[in-house]
């Protein structure tokens, strides 16, 4: 039998759920959850550490917006293209489930607790983008895109997890989402940071590289991301009965064990490369484009090939964000390192790595190149990073071109300059703070 | 049989503790307390980042304050009169478990795990009064408010939570605190707010809207408030056993999908109100109210009424912010708006909306107004709101006139302009931080 | 039978793992370990609020390297010689589990939740020593220690914790580490700060107390400290089936008590010493030497004996710090007072208060002085105390003192002077922040 990781939820039809889901499982499905929502504080900090002082507000609002516009957007129609499992359900599809609500005692456990998981995951592909379209893009635009990028998140996401997606069906294996999350919200930000030309007087000067905004943000949200992916990859065994519990406890240790190779890898690198000035930014994303990368296959693989996959990973994700500003694309947070080439690398290393699971079936029978299974399964990963690619790029292009030519989405150059905090929110950064500049004026 | 969110912890008496808490259920309440235990961080950084630099670092004390005072008192006599179960507890008080202990196998187990869930609680109850003093209390007549305060909630928590309490008997629903916790706290706090009088210059020019201390350390509260509130709203099942896990799952539900809505409509009637400057102050408040609004009735409405209910709450929460202030009634954080008027309407929508639950019998047999309940329910939750204001009133009342009248509760009009950082901490805002200016001077 | 916490992982050789953990261990092991990695959070913005603005990202990095280089080494050698049991074990240092990995599906589960477990406190040693050594080590000299540094931890964590190890077999009992992580990780960073010498312009004029640097961080360290170690102390029962769950409630009671005493008792001695004026030091420092000073007896002692044990703690540390600087030993986030004498108290109030347990026979039958068990549990809590503290000493030692003398451990006085986030990561304060500097240069 081939399970993908959601398996569990999409397995039967809508009168007859799975059955041996139990509040032990709810309670890791649960708890999981509501760690994987502090990954949008993660990304939160992490890009207000990223963007300069002048846009640090602005990032926050945007990354709160993924989760209000976003996921009204994902109960109303997100959730259904996914998971849906009515008539009209197809290998490209769901169908069922809009306005997902249940009053059946059967299934209404199971699930919300899903809905509730993959709402989480939905939130975070579209973060993703934020950040790479962080300094210049109106807000209003961007909400209208935030809502309807759920479109660009739920169809793959019914292609890999999905009871008949057409990759699913294939024996893709992409068990937290390397795949169907990261590379996918980073070509999502790719298109939209092409569309939005680079932040202005960024390549005046190509050698400077622009400092970070505020460094202890950025490894405060690094860190806030670190455990919350621990969350984000453990409950991808979406319960803990079984034997699900022991490939739990290992994509712990494998999650871990690649960041830190990515973060060894990125911390040498940086010091070689500056002579000895560690850059926050190599630091951060090093660690990041790891966890990204083992995200796919983080219950599969051995802990050595995790540190293997971390450190390429870490590389991968520093060389890419090298070579995207030699091109001239200006991804403000190195969102396309991470995620986009974090991504493939991490669906890539599954069918070079993954060695078949005799646990709970994991890898649908299948092994990677190394483990003997020859060129299949690595064809069938290289054909899915394709597919959610060429989606994402289509239907990013799908949203954001109409908002381009007509409420436009990139701010007045004067507006720029001045910085969303102050042009969006009001905010004056040389002003004293808070009300009590009042009674200063007054006491002075 | 009625049984309230809590009943479990107090169904018997205490040689007859409820069978059948598994170590399941003890995971998940033990886990939540854990996560709600965050919201005190979360708190400290929503108030820190509206208040001005000046006091930003004492609001931060003050929050730290209310788990030592505020959790010395509830050990001591707080959790004794809410879920007391010796001779002389009545419907109106409990009394038993002073400085909570025990050694009986049978009982330690439940009445710890209780008490640790019930102690996150009435800490967030104390928390809430604190953001809405901000800025002119004196810290030393604070902490003894804080560890008094316990006495104000302590009381209402028997009236809806305890075995016996007089609205439970009533068949009151408040599942994890919509009256019980914020409407008590916003009470508490406005009472402090008006005797306190407003800020020094605060309505010297009422058209000037005081501008975010910090914004990026707002919406980082509001982050972690979001995400611990799941825990807050989910772990009010106390328990996942049964039927818990199901109401469980769709309370995380509910309360997302109620976000959203309060966060949609704060965005949006930000945007229209002042020409498309969003507010940081009403982003963070609507989601925030609508979150208090799910509150009471999380695991017993659908999630479209979920949305309606946040909608609502969050435009009652910034219409409210508006009214006090012209009322020049100084509330820096908008806590009333946010815990009182949210709370308030999410003990009348249980009444509204509340469907009859039979997994676990949270609703006691009830149904609301628009589920063919008729008005029953919802007058009892229109009492229960009458009788914790009340009670809220008086009791701050009791607590902050002696000390008015002896220690004083506000600040001099020279230490408020200096800030509560310098004169409470010793904190200089424009001096070079940290020790190392010792070494700059030298070095210059 | 003598069951310290972790027995469990060490109870049986590689082929008899410990029947009877399950799956809900497994939740309860891994959610708390999760939690607990927030510690480096934590620890992170505490000393970055600590430190002064020019070191502030730097002690960030060192937090992330601590989990980067000590979390590889604890992988490769670090879990072996703290919980390996193959030939050649003894009750000095285990062997075995080098590169922790296993296939075997009866193994692996246990084993990888048993090295995440560990991890997370290994890497907490380590960062212990980060604060103390702030603001004038050299990054890659510390990159190195931080390997190293796991040789210091993982020997001590044998004896205490592995299951034949010296000090279990007498009978020890530190269920989360007061002795063998706290006093472990306080003894390295005072050898590490002695070797040091204090900072530039420290001590030139004895009576300036250094100002806090960002007072706002430091307390929002705190806090996620506060709450992280709930999880630390409660998920040192390494399960939570059979009597577990009733262990861990109280642990978690205790834990919250002992805080709450520790901070009434430091905000009270600083109000005192400063005449009012509440240093942050002082809250931040009582609070989390209480929190240390529980550690080791959390699941085994009453309430009230936690309150009396948390007040001396906080007492304890603030005395200390004093008293270090009248010593001119310099630590710069006083983490000895709070790791090493807060550690030190907390073993022999163990040896003290200590209950025998009857649930899961933490205790191996043992009782404390005040509970009629003589002297002799005493006895050996105080030798484990010097033997972890001559062991980190001596090891410490062995790490730095080659680094010293070749690479060097400080910073030059010029680059100290400049501070280590412009020496080591090019970032100027006095620049605006971001890219975007760019643009404002343009427009200007």
């Amino acid at each position: 039998m081939t399970t993908p990781a959601y398996y569990v939820t999409t397995s039967g039809n809508s009168t007859a759920l799975p059955v041996g889901v139990t509040w032990d499982d709810a309670t890791w499905i649960l708890t999981n959850s509501f760690i994987i929502f502090t990954m949008q504080t993660g990304f939160g900090m992490l890009e207000a550490g990223a963007v300069s002082l002048k846009n640090e507000v602005n990032i926050m609002v945007k990354n709160a917006v993924d989760v209000i516009y976003g996921g009204l957007s994902y109960w109303t129609f997100g959730y259904a293209f996914s998971f849906g499992e009515d008539s009209g359900s197809n290998p490209f599809i769901g169908i069922g489930y809009f306005f997902v609500d249940s009053s059946d005692p059967n299934e209404l456990g199971i699930l919300f607790a899903t809905f509730v998981f993959q709402l989480s995951f939905a939130t975070t592909a579209t973060t993703i983008a934020s950040g790479m379209m962080a300094e210049r893009t109106k807000l209003f635009s961007y909400s209208l895109f935030s809502f309807f990028n759920t479109l660009v998140y739920c169809v793959p996401a019914h292609w890999v997890w999905g009871s008949n997606g057409f990759l699913s069906e294939l024996g893709v294996i992409d068990i937290a989402g390397s795949g169907a999350v990261h590379l996918l919200g980073a070509v999502s930000g790719l298109v939209a940071t092409i569309l939005l030309k680079p932040r202005i007087g960024r390549y005046d000067n190509i050698d400077d590289e622009p400092p970070i905004g505020n460094g202890t943000n950025s490894i405060l949200g690094m860190f806030i991301l670190w455990w919350g992916w621990l969350s984000f990859n453990c409950g991808s065994t979406f319960g803990i009965s079984g034997g699900k519990w022991k490939l739990a406890a290992k994509a712990a240790a494998t999650t871990l064990i690649a960041a830190m190779g990515g973060g060894f890898a990125g911390c040498t690198y940086s010091q070689i490369r500056t002579k000895g000035k560690l850059q926050i930014g190599d630091l951060v994303n090093s660690v990041l484009g790891a966890l990204v990368g083992i995200t796919a296959g983080c219950a599969i693989v051995k802990p050595w090939e995790a540190l293997i996959i971390g450190i390429i990973a870490g590389m991968l994700t520093l060389g890419t964000i090298i070579l995207l500003d030699k091109m001239k694309i200006d991804d403000p947070v190195g969102g396309f390192g991470v995620h986009g080439v974090g991504g493939v690398w991490g669906m890539l290393a599954v069918g070079l790595f993954a060695e078949n699971d005799t646990l709970e079936n994991m890898t649908k029978g299948q092994s990677g190149l190394f483990r003997g299974g020859g060129f299949r399964l690595l064809g069938v990963q290289l054909l899915a990073c394709v597919c959610i690619a060429a989606w994402s790029a289509l239907s990013t292009l799908a949203i954001l071109l109409p908002l381009k030519y007509t409420l436009g989405i990139r701010l007045s150059k004067d507006h720029e300059r001045l910085g969303s905090d102050y042009v969006e929110h009001g905010i004056d950064h040389h002003q004293p703070t808070g009300m009590m500049f009042i009674g200063n004026r007054v006491a002075s």
